[in-house]
């Protein structure tokens, strides 16, 4: 039997097939999204988990005019199969390939880019208020998980909606899930609306009233009389309502029927409307039904098997996770807390062996901020371990409740630099610029794997904020002993040189060591330092590099623009300083998604762009 | 009749006093109030509001032990007063002087910081949660304003809050207005709670509870009771029950009878519990209550008319304001968001012209930035008024949602650089860092009040987003004529002098201008340069400098880390300059509160240290 896939390749190719098709199309689909993320890697659990709700808004809405915006974006798989893509997904997150996430620039049906979460409601709502100043007629919606719900702009935009009643269609994409477990009062709160007594029954009557449909009682119509009858029973619903947003819901996500004859009313519906979804994440592959967790964002894997091919090697967020249960065990005001993000930093051990010290604040960066903030003046010892790309939401926050009142909160910063697959969205290439600015802030970036824990160690001991900032993934370069001590504002010199002093920030160290070998091979010999802390730097060792005449060369995986370099030139100014200065970073552009190592040659961050640097200079 | 106040110098003092004396000193406290504020400026209305409800948790709470967050800090003059500082407020927000929001470093009752709105749930649950883990035995208050609890951190401080049912208290100081008229679906919903006919007789029943009191119900108890009989029709209060969070209210924040009891009986609740006062700012002045706008944050006035002693000088807010008008009146594409700041940015005119392209979202930086972009994504042409400091909040939304999309969201940034009076919370001085860093975002500064609507017409017809910085209040220097054409990228030779070139950002331009009086005198003539674009630099420029021998200062009213000043030197070393480089700016310090003056002078941004600079340099 010949694949109804095969013929699908733009949203009007959905919209003239039956129910009994979409269904087929739906396992099509899933067969397609395992075999291709199996070898490619990317986001497999979300992905299953909405094809009919995708499948559905498409049979539904119009998207050659419609406008959707999908929260956060790695839910869009499905979307980009039926959007003229779907040839494309053998080189999903790869260089020049596929995004992994929804994109202006890659196609038209990507209204809107998202992939940090919780942008969606403040996007659509933009986007139907343009509409309407603009006197066009068309249907915006947003489609938000149940986990970007609890992200505070989500929170702001859902105040906004009600308050001006705006038409929009938000689609609540409940799973029960974020990336990790959900938590909060928000999820007890959906928690009540999918278990409680009245709303089963009704959503059994809703059931048994579409197989009578040809009564003539539509589900919507249905909905708002049983609605208007039960106002004061259907108490939980008033969380959006008491919002000013109408409710529909909990519908099941995987029922087409159901979900096209309400989408299609939810179009006649006056202001802003919300229908809660209840969708399974990792549905159809039963390992990812097992464990959607481990197939959230995942790396290539054997189909039949369901393991990934991942590398053994240790990675830094394992290292941290380690260190944190042993800084624990001696110290019981450590705390630690994390935004939704227990597993990808490290932190699963630690929440189970010292779940009374753990704080989970679901998708929060702002609120986990100030908490650790008021968590440290009471006397603890709060680690917030966070993304790099996240801590931006909470930026703030840093400054004006951890800095100002110069409290010693630990921020744990994951995935800085360069995170590959996920692409410019994910990038940690701010931190330096953003983190440096503000005052009493401490910033230290490990060389290798084993610094991390000395440093850690370090920070807690401290005053004051301390920002520690560390790659994804593992080491490329093994050689290096770590730092014996820290000492504040103390870089290390770890090869004593001549002539060209590089002077590189965490990972970089290493690739300035792979330089060096063949560096020395041409009879260069540079001196290597690594900038233990980026904030602040060195001076003294500064000073000495000037005296003795050095060239100077730094490195860094962030942004040049603001960044370290800037803070050595700075000082090499104030030193009076008459070599020659070069500073390697990434230059004032968004890093797109692919393989690291293609990334940092692409910027010139790779050992051999450091070696042409070095021979340069020297020049 | 000697005043009651005259004895009230720290908590315990308070604490001794019978509920009729309490009133008498809410009379005295005002009277102080109104005395002191219209010598010092400061903000009146919020304060006024807060005295009876600041009074009755004094009595009855314990503040050596117990400890309590104000949500903002403008609302603690009563706070203030009542823990040991009343004698210094004829310095309130004075250069060394007592600072006009809660600091930890200037009294042991400063608990926590709060500059920024919408932070106290989050670091009170931090600090309750302290006290758990510690074993530690003391209560936490947050008073959160309504205004305040529109951001989205405070929400999703709400989601833990009600998640993990910690041991606190939340004092919902409702005074039906932020700063400017509330908005937003959580205000309808508080309106319902006040209005709805259910909450004003429970409230009436609680009032005659009361004067029966030796009936032996207390109120809570009474509350309790009647809440559980209604359970299914107190509807509105769902919001916060929903999200596992005990709610008592709506009651009266001028009643201390009603307070003393609800807030003693509060301590008992186990888990988190919000307490619904409704306060009336600017109570007890006049001219305050009809107005508690004008008086949110006022200048010194006078006591008699109410009337400001203000400057007449036209602002940059007002210079604004009306260029909007001028040009929406042109272009049906462009409207205007702020963040519960109509009046201060200049927009209120704006907001009654053109109400259905103007979008007051509440606080809620975050939602406003992706809600502007999602506005730009459709074709409208957003302008975000906004100030520098607040921007902070939608970093990451500037980087994610508009920048990576090279989205035309123009950003009006009022406030940048120092602000003098509200001190460190508040100083614009790190906008240049944070923005300069990001690719595709251009940054303008106007050197003088009339460049403003060039730039402003400039930057709405670019492609992607746009920043423009400009200063509170007025010019200090007016004989510059505005820039004729703004070209990409391009500065401003104002003067062509010799040996030394000045580079200025923005207003900096104006006191470069008056150093130049005295070095002219001196015989130096330096050139003085407008640095219009902040970025991208005029590399063209700074190369035909490098070229002619030029040294160069830089003055910008920003941090110098990461600020304008290292990307022209960066510039300079690609350039391979040789002659002297000085940066002048704010240091690596949190710049406090004082007169704008006092505060250049300090910093060495004030003509004459400029003078120096510049003598120095050619010495």
């Amino acid at each position: 039997m010949s694949k109804l896939l095969e013929d699908i390749n733009y949203p009007r190719d959905v919209q003239t097939l039956t129910n009994k098709e979409l269904y087929k199309l739906s396992d099509e689909i899933r067969e397609f999204l395992i075999d291709k993320v199996s070898k490619t890697g990317g986001h497999l659990s979300s992905n299953l988990g909405v094809v009919e709700l995708t499948l559905s808004l498409y049979k539904t809405f119009n998207f050659e005019k419609d406008k959707i915006v999908w929260d956060v974006g790695h839910q869009t798989y499905v979307h980009k199969i039926l959007t003229g893509r779907k040839d494309k997904f053998d080189t999903l997150r790869k260089y020049n390939g596929l995004c992994g996430f929804p994109k202006i620039s890659e196609s038209k049906y990507d209204t809107f880019g998202v992939g940090h979460s919780s942008t969606s409601i403040s996007a659509a709502l933009g986007i139907a208020r343009a509409r309407d100043i603009k006197h066009e007629d068309y249907n915006v919606i947003a489609v938000i998980g149940d986990g970007a719900l609890t992200g505070g702009m989500a929170l702001e935009a859902l105040n906004d909606v009600g308050f001006n009643k705006t038409n929009m269609i938000i689609v609540l994409n409940d799973n029960q899930m974020s990336i990790s477990k959900n938590v909060g009062g928000l999820s007890n709160h959906l928690n009540k609306l999918r278990l409680d007594h009245s709303y089963n029954k009704l959503k059994e009557d809703i059931n048994s009233t579409l197989s009578n449909s040809n009564a003539g009682k539509t589900v919507v119509q249905y909905l708002h009389r049983v609605k208007d009858s039960l106002k004061h029973l259907l108490v939980p619903s008033m969380l959006f309502e008491s919002m000013g947003i109408k409710y529909i819901g909990p519908i099941d996500g995987h029922n087409i029927e159901l979900m096209n004859e309400v989408f299609s009313k939810a179009q006649e519906i006056n202001g802003p409307v919300i229908i809660h979804t209840v969708t399974h994440k990792g549905k159809g592959y039963e390992f990812a039904e097992k464990n959607p967790n481990k197939f959230h964002g995942v790396s290539p894997f054997d189909l039949e098997s369901g393991e990934s091919y991942i590398s053994s090697k240790k990675t830094y967020s394992k290292v941290f996770g380690d260190t944190m249960l042993e800084l624990a065990e001696k110290n019981s005001d450590i705390v630690a807390i994390t935004a939704a993000m227990p597993d990808g930093t490290g932190l699963k051990e630690f929440a189970q062996k010292y779940s009374n010290r753990f704080f989970d604040v679901g998708i929060a960066e702002e609120h986990a901020t100030t908490l650790a903030a008021g968590m440290a003046s009471a006397g603890l010892r709060p680690v917030f371990a966070v993304y790099s790309t996240f801590l931006q939401r909470a930026f703030d926050q840093v400054i004006h409740d951890v800095c100002i009142q110069n409290l010693p909160v630990v921020f744990a910063i994951d995935r800085a630099g360069i995170v590959g697959d996920d692409g410019e969205t994910h990038q940690g290439v701010f931190d330096l610029s953003y983190l440096c600015a503000v005052p009493n802030m401490v910033v230290l970036a490990p060389k290798h794997l084993e610094e991390l824990p000395i440093m850690l160690k370090w920070a807690l001991k401290q005053n004051g904020p301390v920002a520690i900032r560390y790659p994804r993934g593992s080491d490329c370069c093994e050689e290096l002993t770590a730092v014996k001590e820290i000492k504040y504002g103390k870089w290390e010199k770890i090869i004593n040189g001549e002539k060209v002093a590089i002077i590189a920030v965490g990972k970089m160290v290493q690739h300035a060591m792979i330089a060096r070998k063949e560096l020395i091979k041409k009879g260069i010999n540079p001196t290597i330092i690594g900038a233990t802390f980026v904030k602040p730097i060195d001076t003294e060792m500064l000073k000495e590099l000037v005296d003795e005449g050095y060239s100077i060369v730094t490195i860094e995986d962030n942004v040049i623009n603001g960044g370290f370099g800037s803070y050595v030139l700075m000082e090499l100014n104030r030193l009076n300083f008459k070599s020659k200065f070069k500073c390697l970073g990434f230059d004032d552009n968004f890093v797109p998604h692919g393989d690291v190592n293609l990334l940092y040659k692409d910027a010139g961050l790779d050992a051999e762009a450091i070696e042409k640097c070095v021979i340069n200079i020297l020049g």
